[in-house]
């Protein structure tokens, strides 16, 4: 088989100005950017905004395994699918981070027949929305330290401070370090650290704001660090709303590119799971809604992490109705949760299989607390045997959930066609009445009991002596008015990433909180996250290359 | 009188494709940034590299004063003015950093009724060639410290690094810093620092590469480390130089905008003209002169700084005959360095005047010994009085060289229709004889030697212990043969700031070197040179805003 570049390479894309004409677009909302990307303006959302909205359809997935499942893949897949069976659907999704790119081998933008394009462009620099986000964080960063250097009128106290500058990059040698040094007119010296930009709450902003308005408004609440009699203080007190918004201005705006099929995917935003939503913009979601009968999106990490997000924050605070949620599953991934090792997974092994079918149990489960039709979409590989996707069937008959086997990696849309009917037939056949898990009323604690032990399946949680100092400051600052974004690792139910399938009596501990004022959520931290990621020893950037004729090699 | 942001939000622009096709490019040769900006590809270059060239006009400038020379804008202008007599006119111009946006109000797209426009998006993103500029210099730098974390293999010695991360803002707190805290898995120690993108050495060269092969091979040549037993390291020993041709493949194809009045301008690399060549991208010049009947470019500082180091290393390296050199001076400047203090300019002082002439003189004789025809344009303001201009008319007419007064400030193209007139005229009456000051087959010291004496008007030339140090070792490497690249004060012909006018019995101290040996060029630094600049007391980032239409506010 191709690699990804080879097939991405192969593929004659379509100008994009023909996508966009052919969903409706008209030639003063699209801002080219080449000749098959661009950006979808205001004047669009203007027009569109009392046009009824279409479908919406969320794809998540079972924990994370070194397996792979094949989300993306498989959104970009049902896309394609939707239009092979006369569906007008539009894939919403996030826009890859450079980081990965050059660490360690994995693209953001599907697989094999399913892929969006340009990859290339896609994977690289896009329309520069990742760079403006970078720009405007450390423009804040910058105007703060400047803060401190020109007299301190605020009294900012440079050992509080709770923003940190960003690039999208993976470099470690930047996460702890010391800046302002070489004496008065170089700075005023202090402990601080670089994070990757798509963990930033710029980022997390961009993905929430409505419009310019809004996300000003957002930007201005940052809370950046505070007083040395502790006050807080945000963004806009030292006036760095509006440039910030300037830098953003453009990069607010969802951005239009094709499937290897053709289909219109909307690529925007791509904050962090964990310390943040992990979904696309809404402004993507929003006009995919408009502007498909179907707008397939997708969620970060398993359910518990991504569609937990998508739903208790981004569709609460943007007024969305999920119509469907995928669930994303393999067999080998499930091989896994049932204890099979990595190198065994190609295996037949019904045993482990059928213990690991609890971890997709769960996550359906959970899906179905939301009062959302799920449907379950196996990524089917060579390596699936008879006995294995009977145990997938017996597993989904019991929880009374449909399911698809999805070869889309392998066949494009012609191999999700039995997904996108399943889809179908499910929006059609049964109405959602989707509500979030916890009302909004409640205290950060019980939001997160909630969550702790309805989607994790825990007993309880408790807080460490630093969570319970962090979340009084933050109460003191309103935030048990906003939604909260569980920082926990992905590949597992609980907050112990050794414990596959699905894993019971454990509890939940909150290590620390931290209030993102201004996309409006209560960070609660259950482990150590990452927030700036290192090079592996052979970096794929070691492999990346330019032949003379401008193509580019080794990118995946 | 409008601002520049005000008489630029008035103007209609044109779509920039049928700007394009009156030049001649085929949609294809086209990608399209938005409605009113566009990059220009390869296709365009194969297929226009057998045409011949147009004349090429450098605008340079008297040593820069506060009272400011507006060289930017005379070259706007007088590309605007070329049309207005029929002539076919391309302007190329450095790119703008996000930097001086945010600090110190100042655009660097012209001003009045000779800008070049979409101002503000120029000012901002426009095309994200310095943040592909920056990734790939950042890409470099997490590598190297990568390789160090990862077992150091090659043995390089982290107190020799030579390379620093980047970022497009002024930052001061960036410029010292300690990386790599926090144990083990976090890096190893040492110091570092960050510069500003446009001083960083990959601007540098993506300003000097011919193509995608020329551009990776010297990215690869950047000379990065030295190992603990002292040989040097370079970019493509850490196989970085692939992925940093992928990350600038667009970066490295020039942009295409246009003036207020609609003519072609190139906007394309902006390199510091201290520590750097200070002209836009060869590919940018080389374009403009296939496809105008003149390419009208400037340089960066005065004539000693940016025009020298045009005609010494880009126009060598390059290969270019530059036809006109355009000298802008004002009265106003010309007061300042006969001593005027900045707040009585506009009040008549002949006699500063005639004293401050001086700086004028040095800069035609100066531009003379190329063996180029020079013309003396004048910036005109309404308070310089007809004694004061007739002054300028004795000195020009005593140094035997043409002058014409411009109000393309004011008055656009129209107001350089004198200029524009007698810039045609030297070029058809008087043939180019151009000559580098100096052979590529002396030492660096020689080379310096003779730019000190020859330009600045130096006695001499000592080197500081550390700089001997320095020398011996780009002396090693191949340095002698190379051009050499001087790092001095902007304010004065010497190497002291405070000495205006035409300073004579000085000598020029060389306090070190650096091989810039990916730009193919040794620096010699005769000075502080400021890398990484920082935010002023009230920086101009905090009067920025964005209007709910969209519209930016207080950019300029």
């Amino acid at each position: 088989m191709l690699t990804d570049i080879e097939i991405a390479q192969q593929t004659k894309l379509r100008p994009i100005a023909e996508i966009a004409e052919e969903l409706g677009v008209r030639t003063e909302e699209l801002e080219p950017y080449g000749r098959f990307k661009a950006k979808l303006n205001d004047d669009l959302f203007t027009r569109l905004q009392d046009q009824p909205d279409g479908k919406l359809i969320l794809v998540t997935a079972i924990n994370p395994t070194p397996a792979g499942e094949g989300k993306t893949t498989t959104t970009a897949g049902l896309g394609q699918a939707m239009a092979k069976i006369g569906k007008k659907a539009v894939i919403a999704l996030r826009e890859p981070s450079l980081g990965p790119v050059f660490g360690i081998k994995g693209g953001a933008a599907g697989g094999g027949y399913a892929q969006v394009l340009p990859m290339e462009d896609i994977n690289l620099h896009f329309t520069g929305d990742m760079h403006a986000i970078t720009s405007a964080n450390n423009l804040l960063c910058a105007m703060l330290d400047n803060h401190l250097q020109q007299g301190n009128l605020l009294g900012i106290d440079q050992r509080r401070i709770l923003i940190k500058r960003c690039v999208d990059m993976n470099d470690r040698a930047l996460r702890n370090i010391v800046v302002g040094l070489g004496g008065k007119i170089n700075g005023v010296p202090r402990e601080d650290g670089f994070i990757i930009t798509v963990a930033s709450e710029v980022m997390a902003i961009l993905c929430l704001a409505k419009d310019l308005k809004d996300l000003k408004e957002r930007l201005g609440r940052i809370l950046i660090a505070y007083t040395y009699d502790g006050k807080p203080v945000y963004a806009k007190d030292i006036k760095a709303d509006g440039a910030m918004t300037a830098l953003l201005k453009d990069a607010i705006n969802p951005n239009l590119v094709q499937t290897i099929e053709g289909t219109p995917a909307i690529m925007h935003g791509g904050p962090f799971a964990n310390i943040a939503h992990g979904c696309n913009s809404v402004r993507a979601t929003r006009l995919a809604l408009k502007l498909g009968d179907y707008c397939i999106t997708e969620a970060g990490f398993g359910s518990d992490l991504g569609a937990e997000k998508f739903l208790d924050i981004k569709c609460r605070m943007a007024d969305l109705k999920p119509d469907c949620i995928v669930v994303v599953a393999t067999v080998r991934a499930l091989k896994y949760n049932g204890g099979v090792p990595k190198a065994e997974l190609s295996a037949e092994n019904v045993p482990a299989l059928e213990k690991g079918v609890a971890n997709l149990r769960a996550h359906v489960e959970n899906m179905h607390k939301y009062g959302v039709p799920v449907v379950v979409a196996i990524n089917r590989f060579g390596t699936d045997t008879d006995a294995e996707l009977q145990v997938i069937d017996d597993c989904c008959k019991s929880l009374g959930v449909e399911y698809a086997l999805s070869e889309v990696f392998a066949k494009g849309g012609e191999g999700g066609v039995e997904l996108a009917k399943t889809v179908c037939k499910v929006i059609d056949e049964t109405e959602s009445q989707f509500k979030p898990i916890y009302d909004l009323d409640k205290t950060v604690e019980e939001k997160i009991e909630t969550i702790a032990k309805t989607i994790y399946g825990a007993d309880g949680v408790s807080f460490t002596n630093q969570a319970m100092k962090s979340l009084k400051d933050i109460k003191a600052l309103g935030g048990d008015s906003m939604p909260v974004c569980i920082a926990k690792t992905q590949y597992s139910l609980s907050d112990n990433a050794a414990l596959l399938g699905r894993p019971t009596g454990f509890t939940i501990t909150i290590r620390d909180l931290r209030l993102s004022n201004g996309a409006g959520f209560v960070v609660a931290y259950a482990g150590d996250v990452m927030t700036m990621p290192g090079l592996p020893k052979v970096p794929s950037a070691e492999k990346i290359d330019v032949g003379e004729d401008g193509k580019i090699h080794g990118l995946f």
